[in-house]
C-alpha cells in the first residue's frame, strides 16, 4: 500500500477501506508517513467527505493509536459529555454531580484550559484545598463509592489525534466535518465512554457559526457513536451570548454552586437539565427524557445534587464551606461596573469578545505558560432581549486592578443595544440521536 | 502574510494576488514555508484551479526562484519548442536543425532522459565524438554562426519547480493543469525562449489520454505565453501509437536523418513540418503558416537541413560521416523479429508498451544511475490500418542479447489486430494559439 495511491483515491471521491484508514493513521503516528503526505490527504477530505463508514474507522484508528482508560472496573454505564466550547460554560461542574446523584457513575479525566478562562481542573481548584492527584485506584474507588471524582489527564491518549490536529491547524483543513467529528469522538473513546452526550454549540460566538453547521457536525458524532457501539445523543445549543452569566473561574464554581441550589440562571439550569435528561436515559437510570428531567430536578430540589458536590469535594481534600458560603472563594479585590451607553434593548453580546475580555483580566491563558487568575472575571447582569437605560449596569468587572478601562470598554462594545424590542434568544436549536 | 490563510483563500476559492503567489514560491524554495503547507495548498489548486493571471504569476515566480539563461548576444527570435512526452519522439533532432536553416536560432539547453529512451542529448552521442560541453562563449558563438548549438544544462534552473514537482510527485497533486502548464513554461521561459511552440501528445500513451484534458493544458500554456509576452502555439497531436518507427537512441537519429533527407516516415515528417512552420512564422521567417510549411519543405528537397546538421554535428566534434551513412551508428549485434500472430488489421499499438520494452532492451534509463546502450530499440514494420498476415513481421528488436523472448512477447501484446479493417489514425487535432 502507498500512501499517494490513498491520497488519490480520496481526491478522486474513493471510499477507503478500515485496512487504508488503519495504514494511514498507524504510518503518521509512527513518523513512517511524513506531514505533507497527510496535509494534501486531509484537503482532499475537505473537498471529498467521508463516509459515516470512514468516519468511524477514523476514529477508532486514533483512539487505537495511544493509551486507553479501562474503565470496567466502575460499576454502570459510563456516560461522557462533551461540548464543543463557548464561553462561560459551566456546565461540566454542575452536570457531574448531578448525574451522580441520579446514579450515573462519572469518571471524569479532564485538563487545565487554553483560552477564555481554565479548565475543568482549574475551575475545581479555585475551592480551597482541592486538588486531583489521585492513584488510578483510588479514582476508581471514589467512583464506586460516590459516584463521582475528577483526575488529571495522563498517559499518551489519541497521539495521532494531537499530531494531525497541529497538522490541521497550519494547512487550512481544520474546517472539515468528518476530522472534526472523529477528533472529538476518538479522545472521548479513548477516555472510556460507554455513552455520550454532546453540546454542539452554534452562533456568532462557537466554532459553528450556522446552525446547519452545527447539525452536520452533530449527525457526523452521532452517526460515529452508533458505527462504533457507544450511544450517542448531540444537543445544539445557542452560543449567540454567552451561557449564564459567569465567566472566571471562582465566579463559575458560584454559579454553578448557585444552580446546584436551584437558583441559577435560566439558560443555564435548563442546559443542564436537558443535557443531564439525556444522559440520565443514557445510563439505563430514566426510561425517558421527560422522566430523566423530573428525577434531576428533584435532585436539586432535595440538595442532594449539592450533597454529592460536597462528597466529591471532600473526597478530592477540598473544604465543603465553601459549598455552603461561596463567599470564602477567592475574591478579587475591585468591581468595576459597565453601563449601558444608550437606552434599548440588548440584541447580542458577543460571546468571544467577552470570553477574551475575561482572559485579559487573567482568568484565561494565552499561552500554555501562562498563569492565571482564579478570583477574576466578568458578571453580565443583563442578557439578550432584556431592556436597559442609559447608565445602568450591564456588566461588573471582578479585577485584581483598578484601571481596566480598555477592557470595561471592550465588554460595552461587546453589547448590542437598540431601540427596538427584541425576543430572548432561543437556548435549544436541536436535539439528534 | 501567513501560509495558512493563503492555503485557506485558495480552498475557499479566491484569487491570489501576483504578492501573495511570490510569497508562497519564494518562501517555498528558501525553505521557510514547510512542505505540508505546499502540499496541502497544492491540493487546494488540484481542486479549485486558478485564473490564467494567477497561472501566468505563479510560472515567473517559478522562473525567478533559480538562474536564468540570457539568450540577448544571439540576434534573431528565439523560439523553443516542447513536447509533452510519449514514445518514439525524434521530432527535436529533424526540427533544431530545419528551422536553423529557415533562420531560426536555435539554443537548445538539453538533459539526459528517464524512461523509454535518453533524452536529447544521449541520443546525439550516438554520432561518434558528438558533446555537448561547450563553454557559454561556444555555444553563443555557434548559435550566431551556425544557428544551432545544444548545450548540455548548467546552473540552478527553476529550483522551486524541481521542489514542487517532487512534492506533487508523492502527494497526489501531479494532474492539475495549472500546475503542470506552469512547471513547463517555467522552464521554457528560464531557459530563455522568447516564443514557444507546443506539441502536446494525447492517447493512450500520453500524459493527457482524453483530447478534453490536452486542450485544457494546451489553452493554460498558450494563456502564460500571451500573460506573459511570449508568443506560444500548441499543436495537439495523437499518441495512441508510436510516433514513427524507431524507438531507441541510434535507431531514432537514423530515422531523424532519413526524414531530413525526405525518407521519413509520413507522420512524423508531416508533424515535424506543422511544428516547424508555427516556429518559424513566430520567428518572423514566414507571414503565414503555408508559406512557413512550404519553406521548410524545399529546405528538406534542397538538402540544406541536412547540411545544417552536418555542421552542427562536426561543430560539436562529430563526425559528418554518420550523417551520410548512418549505418556507421552504433549497431546492435541481434535483430529479432516480432510477428503477427493472426491476420488482420492494426487497430492500435500501446505506445507506453513499446516504450517500457525499448527500456527493458536497453535503450533508456529506468533510475537516474543506469547506464544505456545507444544501439538497442525496438523498430516497427507496420503501424496502425495497416492489414497484416499471420507470421508477417510487424517489429524488429535491436538487442545485445540473444534472448529476448520475453520483451518479444511484450512488443507482440502492444499490437491490438482485428479482423475487421481500420483507418489510419489521425495525426494532429488541434491547433491551439
Amino acid at each position: 500500500m502507498r500512501m499517494v495511491d490513498l491520497i488519490a483515491k480520496k481526491r478522486d471521491g474513493g471510499v477507503l477501506s478500515k485496512t487504508e484508514i488503519d495504514f494511514i493513521i498507524e504510518g503518521y503516528t509512527k513518523g513512517e508517513i511524513p506531514d505533507y503526505q497527510l496535509s494534501a490527504w486531509a484537503m482532499a477530505v475537505y473537498f471529498k467527505g467521508m463516509t459515516s463508514e470512514e468516519v468511524a474507522n477514523l476514529t477508532m484508528a486514533m483512539t487505537l493509536s495511544g493509551d486507553t482508560v479501562d474503565l470496567s472496573p466502575i460499576e454502570g454505564v459510563k456516560v461522557d459529555k462533551h461540548s464543543t466550547g463557548g464561553v462561560g460554560d459551566t456546565t461540566t461542574i454542575i452536570l457531574a454531580p448531578l448525574v451522580a446523584a441520579a446514579g450515573i457513575p462519572v469518571a471524569k479525566m479532564s485538563g487545565r484550559g487554553l483560552g477564555h478562562t481554565g479548565g475543568t481542573i482549574d475551575k475545581l481548584e479555585a475551592i480551597p484545598g482541592f486538588h486531583v492527584e489521585l492513584s488510578a485506584e483510588e479514582f476508581i474507588h471514589n467512583v464506586n463509592e460516590f459516584k463521582i471524582a475528577v483526575i488529571g489527564q495522563s498517559g499518551n491518549l489519541t497521539p495521532a489525534d494531537k499530531k494531525l490536529y497541529g497538522l490541521r491547524d497550519v494547512t487550512a483543513t481544520v474546517d472539515s466535518i468528518p476530522l472534526i467529528a472523529s477528533s472529538i469522538m476518538s479522545k472521548k473513546i479513548a477516555a472510556g465512554a460507554d455513552a455520550i452526550v454532546l453540546d454542539v454549540k452554534t452562533g456568532a460566538g462557537a466554532f459553528m457559526k450556522s446552525l446547519d453547521e452545527a447539525r452536520a457536525l452533530a449527525s457526523a458524532m452521532v452517526d460515529i457513536g452508533r458505527e462504533l457501539g457507544r450511544h450517542t445523543v448531540a444537543i445544539i445549543s445557542d452560543m449567540s451570548q454567552p451561557l449564564g452569566y459567569a465567566v472566571g473561574n471562582s465566579l463559575e464554581i458560584k454559579e454553578a454552586i448557585d444552580t446546584l441550589r436551584g437558583e441559577g440562571p435560566e439558560d443555564l439550569t435548563r442546559l443542564v437539565l436537558t443535557l443531564g435528561a439525556h444522559m440520565v436515559v443514557l445510563g439505563g437510570k430514566a426510561e425517558s427524557f421527560e422522566e430523566g428531567y423530573q428525577l434531576l430536578e428533584e435532585l436539586i430540589h432535595s440538595g442532594k445534587a449539592l450533597e454529592v458536590l460536597k462528597q466529591f469535594v471532600v473526597a478530592q481534600g477540598g473544604t465543603a464551606e465553601v459549598i455552603d458560603d461561596p463567599e470564602k472563594l477567592p475574591q478579587a479585590p475591585y468591581q468595576v461596573h459597565v453601563t449601558a451607553p444608550v437606552d434599548g434593548y440588548i440584541h447580542a453580546i458577543q460571546a468571544e469578545e467577552i470570553g477574551v475580555a475575561a482572559m485579559q483580566l487573567g482568568a484565561g491563558r494565552p499561552t500554555k505558560e501562562s498563569s492565571i487568575d482564579l478570583a477574576v472575571g466578568v458578571v453580565l447582569t443583563k442578557k439578550v432581549g432584556h431592556s436597559v437605560r442609559q447608565g445602568e449596569t450591564i456588566a461588573i468587572l471582578h479585577a485584581n486592578q483598578e484601571d481596566v478601562a480598555a477592557i470595561a470598554q471592550k465588554i460595552e462594545r461587546a453589547f448590542v443595544i437598540q431601540s427596538d424590542a427584541c425576543e430572548e434568544s432561543a437556548l435549544i436549536y436541536d436535539i439528534i440521536q
